[in-house]
């Protein structure tokens, strides 16, 4: 690390992870990139791109919006999900994002563009500029294409495990994510859903060689909760070794595992979708080191948040987790 | 006129007119107020109030644009149209302004913060703040209510002519606007469609008063062309007698009317929707001076505007039209 400079942070990833991180990290004298999954097929961004033809946006607005340093009113503008009529389901942020797209003719001059207006210090770099589909095949032999098909597991249907995720067609990387891997100081891979928000991003041609290239310090954060459908039952244990397949055996400094139970009552909502915590059953043999703290965030569920779409009630806290990750740089 | 202080110009109007004259205008060293309808109930702009229980943001989102001075790539933003999906026919400044409007609670608050993004120079000033439906009633006594159903009439059915307008339910005005007009130099009344952008304005609470009181120079910019369903075969002097039904007699100081007739092509385009140039047959006997001049733009039809929406081909030229409203001053 250069003394004379600030401590260069890159968090891989995408949703509801990296926005919680990025709000984290924010706070310290750091610097920022967070890179951003772009293959997301379903909601608000999938209709964007199916529609428009644009790329989805709405991980890019999520990082967008956690690096912010403009009023509660920029950034509630940009989060601002519509609940009636032809809008019902999208977010500004995307239509702004996927416009802008549209009429600069490049995502990353939107990107551009809304920093300046969202006061964005940090960068937001997207994994790809290229279109491409998630895939994944189960051990069964199924395969399924598209994120949202993936994500979609309502917890009813059993579906067996995953054997092997990969892009269709495949794509190169964005140089802007690939430098920022390269010259960091720590890599944050999540917290996000496993193959939904973080393996997406190492799919991508050029980036796990970045990894491996790095001199970085690699932290993995761990997921609060299971998520039916793409890691159902999954130990800690488990998450580390899919992603081990992807970046490779040790790659991983540390592995941040939180260790604090949700209520009871938080407890029986997941169980509805067959979805329970993490359980740390890392041993203290692997290669890396076991960083275990209470992560989780004490406030449950947003009213303007609970609208159709199912969502996670517990959350890492962006404070302890940055401070976990702070102490480890 | 305080000689210390740049002249003040208000501009009453809407829609195109608005946006042409505030165009030219904004060239000059003059301080610009656009009073705007907010009587839009069709479109883009009708489907948000419908849909989001917002007011209608199509005039103010023109006049916003028409005073930016910011990069053309934002302006082209605001005015970027949507061609696919649901979002299909929705402007993206529409849509900004809605969306501003549902997080701030305020339409105010929401032109006021895009004012600052798009770098304006002026005030966007709505008419009124709240909601209400332009009503006509014909000669034939049948009552149309809806800005969007008057402006609806397609050439073919017969409409017999309007007898008045009226707002349903009353309003009250803007004060920001009521100030602008009492302490203008110069009021640009149009250019813009007579019963559906101009006279809306007029039909707000206090709105005439603050004309009759105000010392401004009262200038009435024709419109080119005669629109079908509101001013069918209309003359200057029948556009002039209708104005004056709300404005009062001998409250126009001055009548801006184009003597220069559009090329074949374009009046055949016209014709076909019964459409036809305003003849000029105003007597010089009227209390108020009849300037005469060319005022029209040669540039025709521009492809990205050429959407579903059936629209004018010939407009106002800014530059034009500015000159002439200067040199009154």
């Amino acid at each position: 690390m250069n003394k004379n400079s600030k401590p260069r942070i890159v968090v891989i990833g995408g949703g509801t992870g990296s926005f919680t991180a990025l709000t984290g990290l924010k706070k310290y004298p750091v610097n920022l990139t967070a890179v951003v999954t772009m293959m997301d097929s379903g909601g608000s961004s999938g209709r964007l791109r199916d529609e428009l033809g644009v790329l989805p946006p709405g991980d890019i607005r999520q990082c967008l919006v956690a690096l912010s340093h403009s009023s509660t009113l920029m950034r509630d503008l940009f989060t601002y999900r519509f609940e009636d009529g032809n809008l019902k389901g999208h977010t500004f942020g995307n239509i702004f994002l996927s416009t802008l797209e549209k009429t600069t003719g490049s995502i990353e001059k939107a990107i551009s563009e809304i920093g300046k207006i969202l006061k964005i210090e940090g960068t937001v770099a997207p994994v790809t500029f290229s279109k491409t589909d998630l895939c994944v095949e189960l051990i069964d032999g199924k395969i399924i294409e598209g994120e949202t098909h993936i994500d979609d597991a309502d917890g009813k249907k059993k579906r067996s495990r995953i054997k092997k995720a990969f892009l269709k067609p495949k794509v190169i990387s964005n140089p802007t994510a690939i430098n920022a891997i390269t010259h960091a100081d720590l890599i944050l891979i999540g917290p996000g859903d496993l193959y939904t928000s973080i393996i997406p991003n190492l799919l991508v041609g050029g980036v796990t060689n970045a990894l491996k290239k790095s001199k970085a310090k690699k932290v993995y954060a761990l997921n609060l909760m299971t998520k039916y459908g793409q890691t159902t039952h999954y130990s800690a244990s488990d998450h580390v070794q899919d992603l081990e397949k992807y970046i490779g055996k040790n790659m991983l400094d540390f592995v941040l595992v939180n260790n604090k139970m949700p209520n009871k009552k938080t407890l029986e909502w997941y169980e509805k979708f067959a979805e329970e915590p993490v359980l740390n059953n890392l041993e203290k043999i692997n290669t890396f080191k076991i960083i275990s703290n209470n992560l989780i965030k004490d406030v449950i569920l947003k009213k303007n948040i609970a609208d159709q779409q199912r969502r996670s009630i517990i959350r890492h806290d962006p404070d302890k987790l940055a401070k976990a990750v702070i102490d480890l740089l």
